[in-house]
C-alpha cells in the first residue's frame, strides 16, 4: 500500500480535528506521515475532551513529524521536502488560510501553483473528483467576461491530456471516454449561439484524437458537448470525465452533486496529490464539529491513485528492465 | 381540481405516444382536454399494439378536440383559444418540432415567446423545476462572450420578480428565499474576479428587496451568490428557488439533477402553463420507449399550481368582495 504524506494545513482551521477524526477511523497507516504541530494537537485534543479526539491522538503520536508549533506554510514546505522523488507517497494537504500562509512566506496563489513550481512543472491542472463526477477546467478564476478571449485550444489540449493520462494510469480506466464541453448554450447549436466551439473547441478536440492516436492510447474524446447534456451523460455512466470551459460551468455542477465526497486532485505532478476541496473553516474550528467526508475521501483517493502508479510502473519495468 | 389543457405537439415526435402513456396511468381527469389528432393517435395504438396503448387510447378518446389529422401549430393555437381567461386551467404543450411548425405559420422562436404574445405580455420568463431545483434565467440564448455585456439589472429584476410571484402564489410557499447568483468565479471574490456582482447584480437585488418590501411580499432575496455554493444550499433545502445570470450556470445543474423529471415553465402569463423539458426525439418516435416521466410531472405540476391559483383567487375575492 502506498504511503501518505498528509501536512496540516491552517493550525486555527478544521486541519488539525480532520487529523485526529481520520486517524481514529483508522485512515492512516504505518509508514504514513503527518506534518503537524504535536503542540496544536495535544491542545486541540484536550480542549475537545471527546474519546475519539484522544483515540485519534494516541493514533497519530507515531506518524508525527515536523516542530512542536509548526507553521502552515513550513509544514507544506516540509512535507514536499519529504515527497519529491519518492515513488509510492501522495501528498494530502489540509486547507491553508491564504493570508496567514503569505505573511509565513508563501509567494503562490496557492496550493497547487507552489506544487508545480517545487515540481518544476508547469503542464498542471486541477481536478475535482467525486464518486460520480470528474471535472477539469480549461481556465479557472478569471472573470466570466474574459472566459472567452482567453480561452485557447492549448489549454484545452492540457487540461484534456493531463485528465487522460490520470484516468488511464491512477483512476485505472481501461478505456477512458472523455467528455469535452462547448462554450456556449446548445454547445453554440452550429454557430447560431457563439463560434468558439467551431473555432477553438473544436479543433482542441482534433488535436487530442492526434495525441491520443500518435501514442496508442486507449482514449476517446466526444464534444464540443451542451453543458446541460454532458454532465447528465458523465452521471449516468457514459463519460468518465468532462473538460469544462470555465469555473462556474464546471463547478457548479460538480459541487451540487459532491458538496461533502468531491475531492481536489492536482495533475501533472511526480506524485499523487489531493485535499479536501473545502476551505480552513475557521468559524466551525475546535468545535468537533466539522465533517470529516472530504478529508477521508481525499485519503482514501490519494492512496488508490497512488497505488495504481505503482503498480504501473512497475509493470512497465517488467516489460522494459 | 383544476382542468387541463394538452397540446399534441409534434404528431410525428413522441408526444403522441406520451399522451397514450398519461391517459393510461389515470393521470388525465373528466373535464380535460386533450387537442390532438384521432387519426394520429389510432394510427399510433394500432402501430403499438400494447395494453398500455389501447387502453391510454380508450382513455383518451373522450377527452379530445381537434381536428382528426390536426397540425402542430394548429393545435396550439386551438389549446390557447381554450384556455385564455378560463380560470382554473393549465396549459400542457408536448415539444413541437420548430422547423416544422415554422412552415405551418408559427412566427416564433418557440412555445414561450408564442403564449406570451397570445397573453400580451413582455413579463415572462422560463422557470425550469424540479422535485429538488427551481431556476429562473435572467439571460438566455445568447453567445458565452456577449453574457455580461447584455446582463442588466432589469432581466434579473424581471426574472426574481416573476419567481418571486411564483412561488407564492403557485408554488404555495409561505415566505420563500431567492438566492441570486452571481456572474464570476466566486461571484467575483470582492471585486478581484470580475465586477458585475458591484455594478449590476447588487443593485439589481436590492431593487428587488424595495419591490417585496412595498408590495409587503414575505419573499427574502439573498446573493449574490457563488453558483458552486447557490446550488448546494438549494439542494439542501436553504433556497426555495435560484435566479441564474445564464444559460448553462441554470441548466448545467438543473439537468444534472432533474434529467428524467424537470419541468418547463413559463411565469407570466394569465394561466399556468407547462411542458416536458425535452424534445420531440423523432429518432425513438413510435417505439414505445420513450420516458414519460418529464411529461408525467408536467401535468401533475400543472394542476398543483392551477390549483393553487384558484384557492389564491377565491380567497382574494372572499378578502375583497
Amino acid at each position: 500500500m502506498a504511503q501518505i504524506v498528509i501536512t496540516q494545513g491552517d493550525p486555527t482551521g478544521i486541519g488539525p480535528e480532520l487529523l485526529l477524526r481520520v486517524a481514529d477511523a483508522g485512515l492512516l497507516l504505518p509508514g504514513d506521515v503527518v506534518v503537524a504541530g504535536r503542540d496544536w494537537l495535544h491542545t486541540l485534543a484536550h480542549a475537545l475532551d471527546r474519546p475519539w479526539a484522544t483515540r485519534g491522538l494516541a493514533r497519530l503520536e507515531p506518524l508525527l513529524v515536523g516542530a512542536p508549533k509548526i507553521g502552515q506554510y513550513a509544514a507544506l514546505e516540509q512535507g514536499v521536502d519529504m515527497i519529491l522523488n519518492v515513488r509510492g507517497r501522495a501528498l494530502v494537504t489540509a486547507p491553508i488560510d491564504k493570508a496567514a500562509a503569505c505573511a509565513e512566506g508563501l509567494r503562490h496563489p496557492g496550493h497547487t501553483e507552489y506544487l508545480a513550481e517545487r515540481a518544476g512543472t508547469d503542464e498542471f491542472a486541477m481536478l475535482m473528483a467525486g464518486p460520480i463526477l470528474r471535472v477539469v477546467l480549461a481556465t479557472i478564476h478569471i472573470p466570466l467576461r474574459r472566459v472567452a478571449e482567453l480561452l485557447d485550444d492549448a489549454a484545452i489540449v492540457r487540461a484534456g491530456r493531463l485528465l487522460a493520462r490520470s484516468l488511464l494510469d491512477e483512476f485505472a480506466i481501461a478505456s477512458p471516454t472523455i467528455g469535452v464541453l462547448g462554450l456556449n448554450p446548445h454547445a453554440g447549436e452550429q454557430g447560431l449561439l457563439g463560434d468558439e466551439e467551431i473555432t477553438v473547441i473544436g479543433p482542441a478536440i482534433e488535436q487530442l484524437r492526434a495525441w491520443a492516436s500518435d501514442h496508442a492510447l486507449p482514449v476517446e474524446f466526444v464534444g464540443p458537448l451542451p453543458a446541460d447534456a454532458g454532465f447528465p451523460r458523465h452521471r449516468a455512466g457514459g463519460l468518465d470525465g468532462l473538460v469544462a470551459m470555465y469555473h462556474d460551468q464546471g463547478l457548479g455542477p460538480f459541487k451540487l452533486l459532491h458538496f461533502h465526497d468531491g475531492v481536489n486532485v492536482t495533475l501533472g505532478l511526480p506524485f499523487v496529490r489531493t485535499s479536501p476541496d473545502h476551505g480552513t473553516a475557521r468559524d466551525i474550528a475546535g468545535q468537533g464539529i466539522a465533517d470529516v467526508t472530504s478529508m477521508t475521501t481525499a485519503i482514501e483517493l490519494a492512496r488508490r491513485l497512488a497505488d495504481s502508479r505503482v503498480r504501473l510502473d512497475t509493470a512497465r519495468e517488467v516489460d522494459d528492465p
